[in-house]
């Protein structure tokens, strides 16, 4: 059979998304794994109520066929939504209701890339973009972040230097896994080298409105002059993940590739649900229920920066995230977290992490972590820290013994 | 932007599966065109309650991320059903709940493709295969049709002429769009030919369960010994499109390719509606459902049969389907069915259906035509027919006329 399989399944190699999250039966486990949402602060009854008004308000017409690009009423409200949030002027005829982020990185993929084509990402990344480029076997460039964004200097090297580069992938808001946000001013230049150099902008944003620190900033997505730029977003952060309900925002032949590429992938997602979406927001706040999502987000975030300075080594350097879910832990070079986790931290300490090697599209650095505070309480975070930050400080005395 | 858009979008060609339920907005307007299931056949209120007890029962872990392979309780029960409606001996492991059967053709094109490979399609046959193939630029080899479902000999021949071929594609149950059905015996031997000549077999069949003359079939995967042949279906038509949930069966290295394929396209499909389902059949008797679904569309299906008898000009050929929704119409050649209904039926008459050409890898047969009865009643099948019939008729004089 093996020898029937596209090349893209590469066999040999398994997935980036899987394995990530290895279950630990140990009831003291504590896992900063996982980049899942708090369930606690899911919206349940809320919800409930909503597909029941919707499935009341359409009836059969509702679970019939519908339209590929999703559901009108709540493409308007995204629109509406963007232009107040992101100040991105945009209609609801340009939004695509995709299943969730991951789908709207994979049409914009399959939409633009060729075997072999050049794209640059920002390293470390969005694990499951990864997945979803290499599906379409890119020459991948990298191009570092710095502590207001992506280095544009590197971007422009790189565009320099391969000139086919079709497509950059960013993640500008309390990136994942670093929890870094691109100043605005980067936003904008980023647009006039997309302009200057002929390449695609993907903006990929699930965690925008989860900010501990300030509103929203303008989305690269509002410097576009030329339809560059596909902003993409998601209702799994701020609502739920289940209703796999992700959003694009994109223009002209770029828009009209990904339509044509969402209609051969799958035909449409799933009216019943976007219905339900559309009728939460008719009935409900939905930027009240965010803040006070925040508001419990925020205590984590505190719990676990507050852990990072007091039980890390001083060796550790790590990252002060204003929103979103995720910190950057760098250790000192010597230190493999992968290994490190595997056979020693888990099993002794039953604690776990997302190495650094699943960023990177050449897996070729080890000695960072990623840790996700999103789906643990306080508490339980000032206890998985300080049983990892005794693990690592041990870690980093084997590398660098006193002498 | 053109310039930087992946060679599958090619912009220059229109999708198959766009455009092809033109609009007429003519209140006497009867469409025969789209492959819709009959809404007023619809258990909305049943599943409405089932969303309720699914999301009362599980409560927020529901909307948590999931699995990408679907709902357990789900697949253990697909996997008792195609036992029982398909002879199929399989497990909850080996399914995979899809978005709609659409995303079942693309993963599987998906896991096998590499651009230029070559493929073997039934002509003619489905238009959103053909699209989610397309996107993997495939060489198709194109295999006819006899009253007993594909012509093997054909098969064969294509298999001993292009030993690479990797993949055959096939509708075996009321076969869309022409309706037939694939006996048993071949089944038997398509699957013996796919061991003789290495490929794989996807079966489509997403209106197996609604047959108005006979039990289904035991399914091409009864006979796999070698896990050759990927079986997939859909609730789309037995109970609501907009669920869209499909389901795949395989096994083994093509099993595991295919769930990679769908980690990485869109991480997982909608965890609620999934449960909703289940709901639905825990509470619900399925088969109950589709008995009676099928007494509505048996009659349906002889109101067509009865005005193609009727109405149609006698140089006209039809198909006689035992179940599905279609029935191919074969006219004289020197018709071309899209041309004809573009210019002089749809609007003179305010009838519609689907031309021949999108059923076809090539686009290069025009003198046949698609009609679906599913959508539409007995009284407006039987008028809608009348003035087809009528119009055909005239056509058909043009071409051969009376000396």
């Amino acid at each position: 059979m093996k020898e029937l399989l596209a090349q893209r399944v590469n066999p040999d190699v398994s997935s980036a998304l899987s394995g990530l999250f290895p279950q630990d039966p140990n009831p003291t486990a504590i896992t900063f794994a996982a980049g899942s949402p708090n369930e606690k602060l899911f919206p349940v009854k809320e919800v409930q109520a909503a597909f029941n008004t919707a499935i009341e308000q359409e009836g059969a017409h509702l679970f019939q066929y519908q339209s590929s690009q999703g559901n009108p009423a709540l493409r308007q409200k995204l629109a509406d939504r963007i232009a107040k949030w992101g100040n991105v002027t945009t209609t609801a005829e340009n939004v695509l209701l995709t299943v969730g982020g991951q789908q709207g990185v994979e049409l914009v993929a399959k939409a633009l890339l060729n075997d072999g084509d050049d794209i640059a990402v920002e390293v470390p990344t969005y694990i499951g973009a990864l997945a979803a480029f290499d599906l379409y076997r890119p020459r991948y460039h990298a191009v570092g972040l710095q502590p207001d964004g992506i280095d544009l200097d590197q971007v422009e090297a790189t565009m320099q230097r391969y000139p086919h580069t079709k497509l950059l992938y960013t993640v500008p808001d309390y990136h994942n896994p670093t929890g870094i946000t691109m100043s605005v001013d980067k936003r904008r230049k980023l647009v006039e080298l997309a302009n200057r150099y002929n390449f695609v902008i993907l903006e990929d944003t699930p965690y925008r409105d989860l900010g501990y620190e300030h509103a929203p900033l303008p989305a690269i997505k509002s410097f576009d002059t030329e339809g560059r730029v596909a902003f993409l977003s998601s209702f799994s952060k701020i609502m739920m993940p289940a209703l796999r309900t992700g959003w694009l925002v994109a223009d002209g032949e770029l828009l009209q590739a990904i339509l044509k590429m969402r209609l051969a992938s799958d035909l449409e997602a799933t009216g019943v649900t976007h219905a339900a979406i559309n009728a939460y927001m008719d009935h409900n706040d939905l930027d009240a229920h965010i803040r006070a999502m925040n508001d419990h987000y925020r205590q984590q975030r505190d719990a676990m920066l507050t852990g990072l300075r007091d039980y890390f080594p001083d060796e550790a350097t790590y990252t002060k995230p204003a929103g979103g879910f995720f910190d950057w832990v760098t250790l000192p070079k010597g230190i493999d977290a992968g290994q490190l986790m595997l056979n020693v931290i888990s099993p002794d300490a039953h604690v776990t992490y997302v190495p650094a090697t699943n960023f990177y599209p050449n897996r070729d650095v080890h000695n960072a972590l990623r840790l996700s505070f999103s789906g643990v309480d306080p508490a339980t975070i000032d206890a998985g820290m300080h049983r990892l930050g005794d693990q690592l400080k041990a870690a980093v005395r084997q590398v660098n013994p006193v002498i």
